[in-house]
């Protein structure tokens, strides 16, 4: 598999959905396999709040592939013999594309809390402008899970003759309360953090020591991508030592499990950041731009493959079947999958065997 | 009804699950109702996490009724005219019992971290010597949901031919890892937060400024207490103000809920009571002590009603159902029902009408 790790610079404003504009911006994006002669085989990869732009194989050095490295490679589901496949980083990330520690030009001084709000409607515009750049003009498909598969709904709403087939994973038609409230212990751990200092860090500050707050509401938010079964499965009542019964701070795997990801995440994360792109997910709504939800998806036109999983407690799958429902109530080209499995949320990333069958099938 | 408040104090030494012990103490109750002349009319309540000695009935300028003042009263379903209804603090608690925050005799100093761990077994001990002390050596029943559900069940096991009933609301037989997790979000926030000093707090620290900490964890904990339907209710997608769409920091009405809500709770309740409290309800495990699980369950000899709520995220109707199969099996007298509610685990505390039949047909 041919891959490649780039960065697209753009100097014509970007237009967002606030009224405020993003000049210039850069898009950090990999792209797996090759492109066919008519730019015909294009498949759009779409990443979650985490992620980056890496979605499959490995750079020099790497000891963890891509996260959808299972899903996409020669021969996988998401064959890179037939298909060139793009993967981008969200503006708002910290992870290649402009966000808010990168400079406000023309100062030389990172935005901070000046960036401006972003949404899944301005991710996906960063996206189509960087296809346009490449000289892409239509896609096979659109694929991605969470807030990737929200943007895969998105783009088949705002342009819906731009993709052939959009397959969304994990994700709903518009962010309900209760996973704004799980967003909430993140926002408010980050903005009490007195290292936050209001966003007025220096760029390296949490590279030996993540900030506290964005660890604390990430352990909120993994509770949320687990499942009350995997986590007894996976933990139980174990302790780590078996004096924990009686310690004030004795502790659980779980609890372990908690501490031990959410401190090296924010090691890794930029807090900024991940206050934007929590604010693009809480303010997803499908219908917004239009007149309700029921206008919103008679737009779509690609063929519409919805993926939940039983175990969801993030995105249940019955916010997934409603859009499925209102797509076969109008004829529209729509299958729904509900997937079998302990995982939860994170099943989108860890039970791809579950779902690689219909992604392969769909493709072909 | 007659209220009564009032303190006991003991100077002998209570033994504790660690190994520790606990001396002098005190526990703070509250009474409703008489005694009879032959003290067979008593019922005793158990409060949860963040309650109080303070179930029923007003005190002089009080506003807010106690926490189950529905139930508890003249005529109600907890019948104040036939019972004598005993609510006690638990130890470990900022309300009245001994706590962390009491002084550790015969220094002057509080406790703090050097107050020992506390279980639900310790709990009900304490509870069980305030009731000799009375005068009181039988119970006609005893009632609680949450952890003080948790109670309920451990006096049953503990203690078999105390009370003639238990009735156990939302609770469950050992506290499991989900649960764990929803705490561990609380603990770390507490124990990060630069405020809480490790422990070296003033005592009057957090009375105009909350712990952020305290606050932050308490965020995740309502999201437990709640459901998605109940939020879905409740608050939707609705902003506290239309502009907070493309504002970084515009919330959500579910948003300012959680504010709310745990900004004051911040400010009445002691971190240090908060993380022992926690921590019993984390160690609760009926089996502990015990060959297992149904060796722990078959000692249980009062009448037992489990009450579990359909929508509860923090502890699942199946794990109260696994009590009442167990008992069924060996005959034991159980019955268990599953109230119909959108209120999440609250139900317990907010959906009164739906359950308070059942305890007054069982209390008859």
């Amino acid at each position: 598999m041919k891959l490649e790790k780039k960065v697209a610079h753009f100097t014509t404003p970007l237009y967002l959905e606030s009224g405020r504009i993003l000049e210039p911006y850069k898009i950090s994006y990999e792209t797996y396999g090759e492109l066919n002669a008519d730019a015909s085989n294009v498949i759009l990869i779409c990443h979650a709040l985490s992620g980056s732009a890496h979605a499959a194989g490995f750079h020099e050095g790497d000891r963890k592939a891509g996260w959808w490295n299972e899903l996409i490679g020669d021969d996988k589901a998401i064959d890179t013999n037939k298909h060139f496949v793009i993967s981008t980083n969200v503006i708002g990330s910290c992870f290649g594309s402009t966000g808010p520690m990168d400079n406000n030009y023309p100062t030389p001084n990172p935005y901070r809390l000046k960036f401006p709000v972003l949404t899944i409607k301005d991710m996906i515009k960063a996206q189509k402008q960087l296809l346009s750049q490449l000289g892409i003009h239509h896609l096979k498909a659109i694929i991605g899970g969470s807030m990737g598969g929200m943007q895969a709904l998105q783009f088949a709403v705002d342009y819906p003759n731009f993709a052939d087939r959009i397959i969304s994973l994990a994700a709903t038609y518009a962010t309900q309360p209760w996973t704004i409230a799980f967003n909430k212990v993140a926002i408010e751990a980050i903005r009490r953090d007195p290292r936050f200092k209001n966003g007025q860090y220096e760029r390296e500050a949490f590279k030996e020591n993540g900030l506290d707050g964005l660890a604390i509401g990430r352990i909120a938010g993994h509770i949320s991508y687990l499942s009350p079964h995997s986590m007894d499965d996976k933990f139980g009542r174990n302790y780590v030592n078996n004096d924990g019964l009686f310690e004030l701070f004795g502790r659980y795997e779980v609890e372990r499990y908690m501490e031990y990801n959410t401190d090296n995440f924010s090691k890794l994360f930029d807090p900024l950041s991940y206050l934007y792109i929590v604010k693009a997910i809480n303010t997803f709504n499908l219908s917004r731009g239009y007149d309700s939800l029921y206008d919103a998806i008679l737009r779509i036109k690609a063929e519409t493959t919805l993926i939940s999983f039983k175990s969801d407690y993030l995105f249940f799958p019955h916010e997934m079947e409603h859009i499925d429902k209102m797509m076969k109530r109008n004829n529209q080209p729509s299958s729904y999958y509900e997937i079998e499995s302990k995982y939860g949320h994170d099943a989108f990333l860890v039970e791809i065997e579950k779902f690689s069958k219909i992604i392969k099938e769909k493709l072909k």
